[in-house]
């Protein structure tokens, strides 16, 4: 307990509590993000919410986050007070090979110790050039030069080596501001250190779902009480909206692995249950790849007539690897007549009828197994009426032609986006035999 | 001068200087962002960087940055340290109207004064609620309690409005976290007695400009001396690129507007000069709406084919409003021999020849003005062979077609938006009457 015990802070008056308290354990951890980039808004600070985002899936939790630029005294000045702060603190940035970049130089002033050259680290970088052909720049020698008896931490992606040093009894973890370089050490060095640090069983996993049609708040009721399922606990459950999907996350702490496996199984299985067939993927699976699985497994191919959505349902198709091999065409338009002369037919409306007629007959022309075509309305939002869209969806396959109708409140994007994702769903269920007309929490009318 | 006056830092030696300088001007200024969404990573705080980017471009420079979570003790410390630190504070989000929104509360006891209410903001708000025909709940009562004697800050767009106060001898400006609500009452209220608190002319005014072929290097080179053309200077260029494209930006301070065109114009003439045609567009103009604005002004219509691209094209013009008026149809497909027969041509590849027979097959069968076939073949980056795309833009008008070839570094996603960008950009070129042969930056081979 480092509280009160380092004096009264700046300004008047004694501070009791200095940092939010994480729940769980007692260890107060601050992440300290520099560089101008960052500090002039030039760069939004993504590292940042995936550092302290990571942090809390393996059950700790950060009480601060400091940002400052590339420049010494402020970088020494936020050391010694996030040093007085808190227990653990993340440094991310300034490990680069040029003159702006601090972190080893203050690292080291601040901990009261020299520079030293790390000698593994500078084999390493040299060999590095060596097999590309080309020579070590004279600047990046400065990337091996580490604080006195500095633990390091390896980058096996970069030349940005990350080290741990601890200044007035804070152990400091310094990492590179290159992101993938970043979120590799942070999972494979920092992390296992901080858990050990903690006291807290050092694996973890995260396991997550996607759902479409439940809002975060329902979600949230549907699932009272799934952390019981677990046995032992040691299971947390969170939620993040991505409209209109929904992510719902179990970050499970564990001394083995397989005893991850033995909390989780439970707890995935009454999610399972409860949310039902409204989740469309799981981990790394997203709604698209899903549809893309289920077709290849039925020898299945595709084609989609959009209107509204303005080709976003080809466009997440189209980025899944190997989705060409199924996607046989997309057709976009929002003028009814060009999208039936494009198809082939008369029935040119964007209307339920009209979705059913450019369905069967894109499946007919293209001489795919399944054609979808999802075509929407927009009701303007005059004074008094809520503004949204009525949305269509016409789905054909060998069995025929289903057209599903739904009205869903918003401004055009947040129709657009919807509109594509329930097409995608639609498709999804109509390829898992699950019923296609279950009504979703947007839905109004 | 501040520096020094509040007596040692916590932990041991003296701090010399204890924030990085502002240039131009004196005054040393903290962004303080509060909330457990932003400090556990769960919202990405886009709110830090749109704000200390608007400051930068008015000639002011944010020399910290700290977030904490909705808590009584870090707020309260977290207020008091950057009163040490700095002149002027801006502190984002607590002013909502439930328990955990602390803003006003902590802002009262660190100024040591009570809470009083605002009788004119709680009008406001029951005149709001009144106009939508609900009662107003009783929590938003808080909202109108400040900090006895803080000077109100106006929000014409919600219900949280902002407050300055001093706490410690340094200014703070309290906004909402809400984005639009934050980034209306910065610029109309916070900036204006920024800017007059530095003594600095407080009119400003962003000139932006949109190239595209053109690395910000380069870029950089070939504005070399820009800011001598201004008047009495004045005038700060900046780059920001969002691959593809790259942003240009003149941010202008003078006394009075007519200053502001007298100081650009020069400059923009200048820059138009000498980066040419690959300006795209400038200021809230897309290469999107510049396309369609050159379409619609020679009474013109469009069709696309996309293959490699997945739809962005089609995704990207349809998202300009009026689009549906121009964009007769949209084709995607990711199969030679789909894509030919789709357009009702023979000639099903991925090469020169295919893009131009594309290109007036779909002209012919759409009725369209002008239309645009984008092929795209990926090279997969063996050893020693750098991955990229080979790009090839058909297009055909009533004068002719056209076939535009390039070769662009690079993977997937890279080659992807380099290839839209780059069809769009000859529909541009063609349509502006512009050479669509000159050379990208991004061009290999």
């Amino acid at each position: 307990m480092k509280i009160g015990s380092d004096g009264p802070e700046m300004g008047s008056g004694p501070i009791h509590v200095a940092m939010h308290r994480a729940k769980g354990n007692d260890m107060r951890i601050e992440i300290l993000c520099t560089g101008d980039e960052i500090l002039t808004g030039k760069t939004i600070n993504t590292n940042y919410s995936h550092m302290a985002q990571r942090l809390g899936e393996a059950g700790l939790e950060v009480g601060w986050g400091t940002t400052v630029g590339d420049d010494r005294a402020s970088l020494l000045t936020s050391f010694r007070q996030a040093a007085a702060r808190a227990d653990a603190v993340i440094v991310n940035g300034g490990l680069g090979p040029t003159v702006d970049d601090l972190s080893q130089e203050m690292a080291a002033e601040a901990a009261g110790v020299t520079l030293v050259l790390h000698e593994p680290w500078l084999a390493r970088m040299e060999a590095f050039y060596a097999r590309r052909n080309r020579p070590m720049p004279v600047n990046n020698r400065k990337q091996a030069m580490l604080p006195e008896n500095a633990e390091f931490l390896d980058n096996p992606i970069g030349t940005a080596c990350g080290f741990a040093v601890t200044i007035e009894g804070t152990r400091f973890y310094f990492t590179p501001g290159v992101p993938r370089e970043m979120r590799r050490m942070l999972d494979e060095q920092v992390l296992p250190r901080l858990l050990a640090k903690a006291g807290l069983q050092s694996v973890t996993r995260l396991k997550r779902f996607h759902s479409f049609g439940i809002g975060e708040s329902r979600a949230d009721e549907m699932l009272a009480g799934i952390e019981a399922f677990a046995p032992g606990g040691g299971v947390k459950l969170g939620f993040q909206a991505h409209y209109p999907e929904l992510e719902t996350k179990l970050a499970v702490r564990g001394a083995v692995p397989s005893e991850l496996d033995r909390k989780l199984a439970p707890m995935e299985t009454e999610i399972r249950r409860r949310l039902g067939n409204f989740i469309i993927a799981e981990d790394d699976q997203s709604l698209e790849s899903v549809v893309l699985d289920a077709l290849r497994a039925r020898d299945g191919s595709l084609a989609v007539a959009e209107t509204f959505t303005g080709g976003i349902i080809a466009s997440r198709l189209l980025q899944v690897e190997g989705a060409e091999d199924l996607f046989r065409r997309g057709l976009v338009s929002r003028n009814p007549d060009q999208l039936a002369a494009a198809v082939g037919t008369t029935v040119g409306s964007f209307s339920p009828e009209g979705a059913r007629a450019v369905a069967s007959a894109l499946q007919v022309q293209s001489g795919a197994t399944h054609a979808l075509a999802v075509v929407v309305t927009m009701d303007t939002g005059a004074a008094g009426i809520e503004a949204g869209g009525a949305i269509s969806i016409g789905l054909a396959d060998l069995e025929g032609t289903i057209v599903r109708e739904a009205w869903l409140a918003g401004g055009r994007e947040w129709v657009r986006l919807g509109a594509a994702e329930m097409g995608l769903d639609c498709l999804r269920r109509r390829l898992l035999g699950l019923p296609t007309d279950e009504r979703l929490d947007f839905e109004r009318r």
